[in-house]
């Protein structure tokens, strides 16, 4: 499948490395490309390398601007900061999303007041809601920003894979399809299909939890699996 | 241990039932008790019967105003509307619940725009954050809200037990004797002190995922377990 990911960080490269794996045809969107190839600073602490330096590794993760990414994609997953996505979709052009199955990872986290950080929209809107009502055409499904990205893409590191994934969308047939893909692709077993595109809320404001807990245990290689 | 419990609703009944059982001294604070007895309504689409017909099976709850009940109690447990609590907590007095630790399960719900609610308070402050900075004397502990009544005193019901519940609060020792209640009184297991009282947002942020899960299982019967 011809599937871009917009986004340079921890999450967008680890997506782009694990569906090149899976033999997609993977174009990581980024706004300047020659920019982000002269970025020279490590970031997260100095977790995350420079991405040229990344890139030298996953050469086959093509790079296009976000627009030039989006054209050419069947499907896209968002995995840029939330307080910049909208301004991202806009660059890429609602008519290069039309018809598009947009998968949206990030959480609209608000790091101005330092940590933890608080939402920039929660409770009565969501960042998923925001984005579906923004591009109408495109097929908006939330998933994947309740867990760190190497969780995302391998949710057997934790306990075996024996916890939950949440999707939430208005296309019942685009949400299937982001079923099977977190299945066939990632190996997800357990995924809960919470309903429209609004029952997003929840998964994102489980975030602030979710940012505790990783303080507490020392890290994000954890998630939460709903016993019943 | 002489405890109080605020709120006749399902959760106030069902926490002085079990610590009724355990053999506490147990007060049941409500704002009038003669017009709490004459009510003849059920509650929660009929799942809740007349306090009175629920008040005949468990005699051994006394029932007293906030303030009565305040003043006599080690150990206090707010089950009240989280839109309540606040006025609750003042009609109990200020002076009552000094130095008493102050056990608040409640959520700030809004049932106002009809469901899902939203939350009264959230993502910079919490109902717990209030509750202490409003009454400075009281040892507020935030615990229990994120599952179901029967769940709270009966964790063993959800899949053997084998799931989380939370703590936040300022107050270490408080913190401790309410864990060393959750575990001898209920059966909790697996408790995970999140921190101060400010990391209440976490767990009542959860809550709109809870009550999506809610819909989705059919069920409150359920919690979630940290998998790490």
């Amino acid at each position: 499948m011809n599937i871009s990911v917009f986004g340079s960080g921890m999450v967008g490269r680890t997506l782009s490395a694990k569906l090149v794996e899976r033999r997609h045809n993977v174009v990581l969107g980024t706004r300047d490309v020659d920019a982000l190839l002269a970025r020279t600073e490590a970031g997260m602490g100095g977790r995350l390398p420079p991405f040229a330096e990344w890139h030298r590794d996953h050469s086959s993760v093509q790079l296009a601007p976000f627009a030039v990414a989006a054209e050419s994609a069947d499907l896209i997953f968002n995995a840029t900061a939330g307080e910049a996505t909208l301004d991202v979709l806009k660059s890429a052009g609602e008519e290069n999303l039309d018809g598009k199955i947009l998968i949206d990872v990030s959480n609209p986290l608000d790091h101005s007041s330092g940590f933890p950080p608080t939402l920039s929209v929660c409770n009565t809107e969501s960042l998923a809601e925001q984005i579906q009502a923004t591009f109408s055409g495109a097929r908006v499904v939330k998933t994947l920003n309740t867990v760190t990205a190497a969780v995302m893409v391998e949710p057997d590191a934790v306990e075996g894979g024996d916890h939950h994934i949440f999707v939430s969308g208005n296309d019942h047939e685009a949400k299937d399809r982001v079923v099977e893909l977190l299945k066939s692709e990632f190996g997800w077993r357990n995924v809960i299909d919470l309903g429209d595109i609004k029952t997003a809320r929840g998964p994102e404001m489980y975030l602030p939890l979710w940012l505790q807990l990783m303080g507490n245990l020392g890290t994000p290689m954890f998630n939460i699996k709903v016993a019943h």
